[in-house]
C-alpha cells in the first residue's frame, strides 16, 4: 500500500491502541497518510498484540517514546487519562507539532490538556463519531471512519494551518469533517450518543435484576427489541465511565428532557391516550428516514441480521 | 415446494396481511404445512398486493370468507382489532377448528376473544417473538421465525390436542415453542420488548424536539448510538399503540423499575460515582453474551453493518 508521494504527516503517534487508535493506524497506513506510525499503550500485552497485528512501525509502553519527533500525536485512551498523558509527553513534543484526541467529550478534554501544552504546540481536539461495541487492538479496522462524521473543536485562536491539516487528515482516512465549539459538541453528543448509551445500560441492568422474570427468559425472548440495546450496553466500561464523569452537565440536561418526555408518555399509557401515542410513534419514523438518506444507517430490515429477499424468490 | 404427503392443516386462514401474517403464509406455503391458505385484510389495496405476491390461495377483504371452512384461523391484525374480528367470524367457525393470534400482549387478547368464541372451537393464543421494523405484506418473508421463540398461552383446560397442533405448526415454520400463562407472558414481554420500544420512541421524540441541537445534527451524528434506537422507533404505530393500551399494568410496572434504576444512575453521574458506573457497565455485558450464545443475536460488530475482517488482510 506504500507509495512514493510525499505524505501528509511525517510521524504519527497514537497513544492508546484500542478500537479507535488501532482503526486510525490501519486507515492511515492503508491510505498512505503518514511516513511512519508510532503506537504507545500502557499495557504490555496490548503492545505485543499491536506488533503481531502489524499496523505500527514502532510500539512502546512509554507514550514519551511515541511522542518524540511526532508531527501529530493523537490521544486515543479513555478521556480520564488525557491529563496525565499530556503531562508525561509535554517535554518531548516538538515545536509546530499538533496534539489531538478522539474523546467523546470535548470541554473537559480542553480543560485537561490545554494547561499542560508547551508553547508552539497546537491542540486541535477531534471526535470521530464512529465505533462498534468491541474494544482493544483486535477490534480496529481501516474502514471504521468511512462516511462517518469527525467533529473538530479547535480552541479560539487556533492556528488555521493546524486546523486545516486535521481536516485533511480525517478526510484522508474516510471521514466527513465538521467544526463546532466544545460546548455545543458536548450537547449534541449527549443526545445522540451519551444518553442513548445510558438508557441502554440502564434497561439491561433493570432486566438483569428482576425477580418476576428470569435472566433466561430475558435472553430467550430478547428478539422483541431488547437485544438491540444490549449491543451498545456491551461497549467499553472504562471509556463510558469517563464519558459520563466528564460530560456531566450536558448529560444531566438531556436526561432531564428525556425523563420529562417519558413521564408524559407514561401518563398517556396510564390514561389510555391512544391518539397521543399514535402521534408520537408516527413522528419518530421521519428521523430514521433522514438517517438512512444521509448514509448514516443501513436500510436493511433488522440491520440486515437476515434478509427478506431470499424467500421472495420461492 | 409442494409435496404429496398429508398436510398438518387443511385450510389455514390468516386475518391481516402485515409483516407477521404474510411471513406465516410464506413459511407455511414454503414448508408445506397447510393444504390451502386463505388471507383476509381490511384494506383492498393490501388484498391486491397479496394476490400479486402470491402467498395466498384466496384473498378477501371479508374475514368471514377466509374463516369459513378453516381448520386454523390466525388473527394477525393489531390486537385492538381482535374483538371485532372474532365477533364477525364466530358464526363461520367450524366445530373443532382452532382460533389463534400473534399479538404481543396476551391477557387482553384472551379477554377480548374468549367471550365471543363459539362452543367447540379452541382458542390457543400465540406470540411469535420475531419481527423487523417494516410493515405490510411486502415486509413478510418465510425465514422470519427461524430459531426465534413462539410463546403459546393456552387458557386453563385447553384441549391438549389443539395445543399440540399449535406446537407442531410453529415448529414446522421454524420456531422454538414455549408455553406460559398470559399474565407471565405480559410481564416478560413488557421488559424484553414493550419498555425497550417505549424508551426508543421516547428518545427519538426527545431528540426531535430539542432547540439547542438541530434535527440535522441529530441525523448527522447518529452513529454514536442514537441510530440503533431509531430502528425500533420505526415500527408500526398502530400496532404499538394497541400494545401499550392493552398491556398497561405490566408496562407501567416495568417502567417503574426502569425509572427507579435510571434515577440511581443519574445520581451516580451527578455525584461522580465512577465505581458505581463501572460496575453496572461491566455487569451488562454478560447478558449480551448469553443472547449471542443462545443464537438470538448476531455477534458481528455493529450488527454487521460492515465487517472488520476486510482491513485485516491488507
Amino acid at each position: 500500500m506504500s507509495d512514493s508521494s510525499p505524505k501528509l504527516i511525517g510521524r504519527l503517534a497514537i497513544i492508546g491502541a484500542g478500537l479507535i487508535g488501532s482503526s486510525i493506524a490501519w486507515a492511515a497506513r492503508q491510505r498512505g497518510v503518514a511516513e511512519d506510525i508510532a503506537v504507545a499503550d500502557a499495557s504490555l500485552s496490548v503492545c505485543d498484540r499491536v506488533l503481531e497485528l502489524g499496523f505500527a512501525d514502532t510500539v512502546s509502553t512509554d507514550p514519551r517514546q511515541a511522542a518524540a519527533e511526532a508531527d501529530l500525536v493523537i490521544f486515543c485512551a479513555p478521556v480520564g487519562a488525557n491529563a496525565s498523558i499530556i503531562q508525561a509527553i509535554a517535554p518531548q513534543l516538538k515545536a509546530g507539532s499538533i496534539v489531538s484526541d478522539v474523546g467523546s467529550v470535548k470541554s473537559a478534554v480542553v480543560s485537561a490538556v490545554l494547561p499542560h501544552l508547551p508553547p508552539g504546540v497546537h491542540f486541535i481536539p477531534a471526535h470521530p463519531v464512529a465505533g462498534t461495541e468491541f474494544s482493544g487492538p483486535d477490534a480496529g479496522f481501516a474502514e471504521l471512519f468511512d462516511n462517518r462524521w469527525c467533529i473538530l473543536t479547535p480552541p479560539e485562536g487556533a492556528d488555521p494551518a493546524a486546523v486545516s491539516l486535521m481536516q485533511d487528515f480525517w478526510s484522508r482516512i474516510g471521514s466527513r469533517v465538521e467544526i463546532m465549539s466544545p460546548g455545543h459538541h458536548d450537547l449534541v453528543l449527549a443526545i445522540t450518543s451519551h444518553v442513548p448509551h445510558l438508557i441502554a445500560y440502564n434497561i439491561v441492568g433493570t432486566a438483569a435484576d428482576l425477580e418476576a422474570v428470569t435472566q433466561t427468559e430475558v435472553i430467550k425472548f430478547s428478539a422483541g427489541g431488547f437485544r438491540d440495546f444490549t449491543r451498545i450496553a456491551a461497549s467499553d466500561p472504562t471509556m463510558w465511565r469517563d464519558i459520563f464523569l466528564n460530560n456531566k452537565e450536558a448529560v444531566l440536561e438531556m436526561l432531564g428532557r428525556f425523563n420529562e418526555d417519558l413521564a408524559a408518555l407514561q401518563r398517556m399509557i396510564r390514561w389510555g391516550d391512544g391518539d397521543g401515542l399514535f402521534e408520537l410513534f408516527t413522528r419518530t419514523r421521519a428521523i430514521r428516514r433522514g438517517i438512512i438518506e444521509q448514509g448514516q444507517e443501513t436500510p436493511a430490515a433488522d440491520f440486515g441480521r437476515r434478509g427478506p429477499s431470499s424467500s421472495k424468490t420461492q
